[in-house]
């Protein structure tokens, strides 16, 4: 499963001391054929120095590798990260024989401490030695964090009788509010397509998947999502409708990596969906959405199953969205508690009850237009308090 | 002390039941001569009822009394929650023996639950009868929600031999983000000023003041701060001297009950002071501030004192100020922990001493720019969460 489900495409993995409890922190993720490639990444103006190595090596749309680690972010450290992250992708393109502008670096783990590339270096050839055409699950794990499980998923589809094959990864479970991109997310695929194909297909599905998730409103500065296509099933490079059910593919595996990474949210409870409709338009929506999506004292709600509403319509009103407050409607999975701006009676256990569930959803009615919007968040609890004050320590 | 301070106002309060814990919940602050006044409040586009009762109330630079409670903030109350509002002012003005229109109401507490104006009405009645020249303190305990200590501040000025008294009242913990005022405050003075000077000088205190205070980042539906002037300690109406030690001593009053907001943030163990410096103007600086101030990774390093500087540059990063990433440099209660965007050495131990304090300075210099401001915030701890997440239960 995972990135090495799609024919072609290998990955393997090695521990470098970068994560203390001595697990992988080092993955390589292989195509054996050239690939059209693109990224996407995070808007954060302190973008990492491997997120500028992987821009520059994504220029020509093309691409065989990506070498990435966790345990270190290689953020705000100046000329040096530029030069350790150029380093890395050399590396690995000298362990497997290609060009180093036809590998892209990721990094995620602490901001602004120097990486330790005399351990990294090393890693990665060991890494790239031990290419596996099933270590896709091996890679996940390699590029955790604060992440509690590995986040794999495939999906397949089919045009003219020939089987594809979509596969991807990803890490995340805190600063994360994804702006264009999310924390690490890679994803292979062996149909045949374009560089501007792969564009195409990227900017949507992360704009209906990642670009839709927060779990503390906090834009990274090493987000990064990379597809990769092969073509190795087959088919004309260029066809339509192979690039249609890759982009449904894609969508969909983006899609379940994002709600992954929500529900595992550092410290979550409960993975919680935010839906608005009645807005003046969907932007509207999504914003007033996010609004509420990223109001803590919403998340303490939610944490303490607590059919608060009224958190809710304060943060839509914060914000800048076109409102009427008169025509604001409110309900918690399923029970409506508040319609056209006022409470409506409601059994306290009953909505206690629905908020102790695994998953909420939360509908908010603007009641003044047709634009709607899904985002989905998680809850904030005391353990995100305690992973967060004692990061680095 | 506090509102009652100022010469000619008065102060009494009562317990309705509001408060399930039976303490006072109910203050009416009452001037025995007419004032000038004015009045700001919350931009969130859920304004309370009492916000517009208070609005119309001040419509006309004058005022006698503002009558609050805590416990129910008559937010997102339909149609009832103006009816139950003007009722607040309405039963006030007739204790009082004055206009209707000479009565602003402000309310705070859980939003979304129609007041119970039965129990209400008669507090409001039994405040106004008790009402006492020494009774600020107990006025400023009235208003508190989870509030752990009453907020009061008063300061004197002199102009031409005459001595003047503003004083001050607030209630505020959690939910404060204030955009053009914050939770309840009332400032009284003695001074005679017109409503167009209480107006100018008002909004510039606020915007020194509670415009740059934020716990949660969370604008509130209820935020409103109201001044009154009458003029009892003499000297002659529109007097710019008095106009300007009066502005000098709103603002003081304003920016130490700001910081008694801050100390008391729902959880906080420290106030913290965030300046942004070398920013492409003030208005960048400011937003680089509030970005710092109101991120939820920062808060909780601070509550871990742990120097983790990554979070800061992150969080400008992510805003839109104007940065150049490898000339921003940050320091931690004086020791320099990045210099032009990397590290710098600096002992964790130090760094964790001094992150320890009660008081703990944060200056980021953006160094491409003169632009400078100062924003002040607290840490997130486990208490915040405990207190949000069962705040209606």
């Amino acid at each position: 499963m995972s990135v090495t489900a799609p024919k072609g495409f290998l990955a393997g993995t090695a521990a470098t001391g970068l994560r203390k409890s001595g697990q992988d922190d080092v993955c390589v993720i292989f195509s054996e054929d050239p690939c059209s490639a693109a990224g996407v990444f995070t808007r954060n103006q302190m973008a990492a120095a491997p997120i500028k190595q992987a821009k520059e090596a994504l220029a020509g749309g093309a691409l065989r590798a990506v070498v990435a680690n966790s345990g270190n972010a290689n953020a705000c450290t100046g000329a040096r990260g530029l030069t350790d992250a150029r380093a890395m992708a050399a590396a690995a393109a000298e362990a497997l024989g290609i060009g180093r502008d036809e590998v892209a670096v990721a990094s995620t783990g602490v901001i602004g401490v120097p990486l330790d590339i005399d351990a990294l270096l090393p890693g990665i050839a060991s890494a790239a030695a031990s290419l596996r055409p099933d270590a896709g699950e091996e890679a996940a794990r390699a590029i955790m964090t604060t992440d509690t499980f590995p986040k794999t998923s495939t999906e397949r589809f089919e045009v003219d009788g020939a089987s594809y094959t979509v596969g991807a990864i990803a890490k995340g479970a805190g600063m994360i509010r994804p702006d264009m991109a999310t924390m690490l997310a890679f994803v292979t695929t062996d149909a045949p397509l374009t560089a501007q194909q792969c564009k195409r297909i990227l900017r949507r599905a992360t704009d209906a998947s990642f670009n839709r998730i927060t779990v503390d409103g906090q834009t990274s500065t090493n987000d990064c999502v990379i597809l990769m296509a092969n073509g190795r099933a087959g088919g004309r490079l260029g066809d339509e409708r192979i690039e249609e059910g890759a982009s449904e593919a894609v969508e969909a595996v983006c899609r379940d990596l994002s709600l992954q990474i929500v529900r595992d949210g550092e410290g979550a409870t409960k993975l919680i969906e935010v839906t608005v409709e009645g807005a003046a338009d969907d932007d509207d929506a999504r914003a007033a959405a996010m609004a509420v999506a990223d109001s803590l004292l919403f998340k303490c709600a939610m944490f303490g199953e607590d059919a608060n509403w009224g958190r809710v319509v304060s943060a839509v009103g914060a914000s800048s969205v076109r409102v009427d407050p008169d025509s604001i409607s409110v309900s918690f999975a399923g029970i409506p508690v508040a319609r056209d701006g006022a409470a409506v009676a409601f059994s306290e256990e009953e909505a206690a009850a629905a908020l102790a569930q695994d998953e909420v959803k939360v509908v908010v009615d603007l009641g003044i237009g047709d634009g709607s919007s899904t985002v989905w968040t998680c809850d904030i609890s005391f353990e995100y308090v305690r992973v967060n004050s004692a990061y680095r320590t």
